[in-house]
């Protein structure tokens, strides 16, 4: 089965669009969480999966904050666990990986074999052989970096070209009309320009977008569906991590996920008119 | 001790510009590694560090090559045997890590905290603020991606903004007047391009260039040198990866290392009138 293929039943399956990214902060776990080690790690993050999966089309572990905390094992545990107790989502490693050819090689073994992901995110500035080497694994998704959602993704990405052309809408372009033979390719989109979503929508056709930045980093939710949804109304996987995981630091930690979750998937439906 | 005089001292206490690379391939390690495991590759890259030592400035494990067989506690072990044994020399890991602030906080952990490198590579697509959070280790060095030896390097590296200057030497602007106001930034600029290294010599003063592409890349290490030399004659780690580790893939691996090290660290003298 296709990436893409995997990706509409998910979104089918819950009626949702919504992503939780699992980005485990260990100095903002929750009360029971006393000792912010690898293990306290996985089970807040396992909790978290198991309270939100009726109300999200997946589930992105951003690595980072398992490799500051030499939390690599419990991060092959989590996916294992995703992977077994809801093959029906989405599990999408955010590692945004960039490097020439061999070691793209080894960061797609890493993301597909070691953790199993369906999907994996990655940074464009390393051009196209950055990028082929995950094309080996024909049903996986490759996520692309186009417009991000933080305070410096103007620095580069809104750079005028010779053409006129912003810089990231270069990207979407190329993506959509070149990089993506195989089919794999999706891209990042955040949700804080929601203009800058529709006209990327514009040039990339059904292509699927992960779009971070609901939540925590304000995103308009209206405005991010009017804009980023495709002709079927889906296209998106629009993640929140920080809003949903530490909806409370109290031992309704896992209650008030549900319901963070769940808000946002019906926000998230409103919006779509359904 | 600054990054910029740790690396000065390092280049001056071997003479030598060289930075040796450190990618285990598993499916190239020499004969005597039979298992292709993670203690196989951290015994070879302690054997390449051991006989290299004598001509390099420094090692630069790149980080995949770890990381997609599980093989960060080994990871650890060699970079704290780097610290410890070879303390004068600079130790680099070669992420390439590119996120939003609080993300980037949990990686510059994992490259200055777990790993103790003196330095890391970074993307720059994401902006200063995925930039900042590692300028909070003021001893260490930030070495970001600008312009790179592969192939695809020119999808994006070489669009023409519509200053018209090419967008690689944007970057290397942006870092040297606007990001670096630490002093503890560098930049990746591959030696397939010497007449790009010269350019980006010019705007950016004695800001420390990391030069992959010499050796297996094809890049001329006399070209380069001219092109890339600061007013000291030095301003530059030059690496070369695969041209050392798989010197030789017989029983003599250790010892044509140490010949292809050498004889490297003898072409870039030679090149600087030493």
């Amino acid at each position: 089965m296709s990436f893409t293929t995997k990706l509409a039943a998910a979104w089918a399956h819950n009626q949702s669009l919504l992503m939780v990214g699992l980005d485990p902060d260990t100095s903002r776990l929750p009360e029971p969480f006393l000792h912010r080690d690898p293990t306290d790690i996985l089970n807040f993050c396992k909790g978290i999966v198991d309270a939100t999966a009726p109300y999200v089309c997946g589930f992105k572990p951003q690595i980072a904050y398992f490799a500051a905390h030499a939390a690599e094992p419990q991060l092959e545990v989590l996916c294992d666990y995703i992977r077994r107790s809801y093959p029906h989502l989405v599990l999408m490693l955010d590692a945004k990986r960039g490097d020439i050819g061999s070691t793209a090689d080894q960061y797609a073994k890493e993301a597909f074999e070691r953790y199993q992901a369906d999907a994996v995110t990655v940074n464009p500035y390393m051009g196209l052989d950055s990028i082929e080497p995950y094309f080996a694994w024909p049903d996986r998704g490759v996520i692309i970096l186009c417009r991000t959602s933080n305070p410096g993704g103007s620095d580069l990405q809104f750079l005028k070209l010779e053409s006129g052309q912003p810089l990231y809408l270069h990207v979407a372009e190329l993506v959509a009309k070149k990089w993506n033979h195989h089919g794999q390719c999706g891209l990042v989109v955040g949700a804080t320009f929601p203009e800058e979503i529709a006209q990327v929508r514009q040039v990339v056709g059904d292509l699927p977008l992960l779009i971070p930045g609901i939540g925590a980093q304000g995103g308009d939710i209206d405005a991010t569906v009017q804009a980023g949804r495709d002709a079927n109304g889906t296209g998106m996987m629009i993640n929140s991590s920080r809003a949903i995981l530490y909806a409370s630091s109290g031992i309704d930690w896992q209650d008030a996920a549900a319901r963070a979750a769940q808000a946002t998937q019906q926000a998230i439906n409103r919006a779509r008119g359904l």
